[in-house]
């Protein structure tokens, strides 16, 4: 028996599942729902007039475009590049905003490896020119907001040959635990209120 | 007779002209000096701990994957995607700086068609968040910087009916030439520090 839906189309449930499986593999361990939440929170803010800030596209290195018309080029052959700064940028009251997000499912710390040296000294020059820097942890079934300081400190401890992960402990100690609502998911704006303003 | 490059390698001048024709042809109306050279200013701010500004990378729609390993991901489907903001931001001196550059070949006007509503818009929000927002303007062999105060006001003429562009009389009145070095290829935080500092 074929089911149809209401529209008359028929009721195909072996191709749906394929394209579930395809897209879930090529989206894999990219953290798109801390990644989807941050960009529905900017969207709140940018709506609401509250404040300007977008995630970056993701840098790509282009080898080959293909132009079957002028209007219609096709990238033919891409590959993913290293940023050279952080995913998130912009502007708040008067202030530039910049900052990383990552996640962790490990349930003890927050382990180092998620950031890398270019991003770190991002933050420092960021820091330098007067911005606001900070980065957003997914980790402990929380949202935490680390300003840059805090994790340059634990970045140095790292460098000089200690622990690669910030611990559950000092992350209750240093990181602002972020409130979230239902349009404004990882309302990180408010502690930044409580920081900076 | 062979001719040899000092390493051993022999030149040969006709692919190296089949090359030089693809890249041409593939890159054609991308304006890549006018962004070499604003590339070229930003890093030298940027290593001179005078700015952190930067552009954002090109937004793409990817479509297709190719993952033959983990740690090579292929791009081979994919589309350029309309940016829904302005190409350059960072921090200055504690200012949220933001900018789009433009270039036209026209002799006597500078067409609004080569911005879009929704930079426009993007452009407003910054200004309304007090940022210090402008367009690097490439045209009568000089580069101009026009805030983005000007810009509105030359757009909403347009909007009600009027030129669609800006004339080149308007643009001297208007707009302040960005002075030239040769490591500062752009200096236009020059001009900044004039209106803002």
């Amino acid at each position: 028996m074929i089911l149809h839906y209401p529209n008359g189309k028929p009721y195909k449930p072996t191709e749906q599942k394929k394209e579930r499986k395809q897209q879930s593999l090529t989206y894999s361990n990219r953290g798109m729902t801390l990644e989807e939440d941050i960009n529905v929170t900017n969207q709140y803010y940018l709506d609401n007039e509250i404040a300007v800030i977008h995630k970056k596209p993701t840098p790509i290195q282009i080898v080959n475009v293909d132009y079957p018309r002028r209007s219609a080029a096709v990238i033919k052959e891409a590959y993913f590049k290293q940023s050279s700064t952080t995913d998130y940028n912009g502007i708040y009251n008067g202030k530039y905003i910049d900052f990383e997000a990552k996640e962790t499912k490990n349930n003890t710390s927050f382990p180092l490896q998620n950031f890398h040296e270019h991003q770190i000294t991002h933050m420092k020059n960021v820091k330098n020119q007067g911005g606001i820097c900070f980065v957003i942890l997914s980790a402990f079934s929380s949202y935490y907001l680390l300003e840059a300081e805090h994790l340059f400190t634990f970045w140095n401890r790292q460098a000089s040959g200690g622990r690669k992960s910030i611990t559950k402990n000092e992350i209750d100690d240093f990181a602002h635990i972020i409130p979230t609502s239902y349009q404004a998911r990882i309302d990180y704006l408010k502690i930044i209120d409580k920081l900076y303003f």
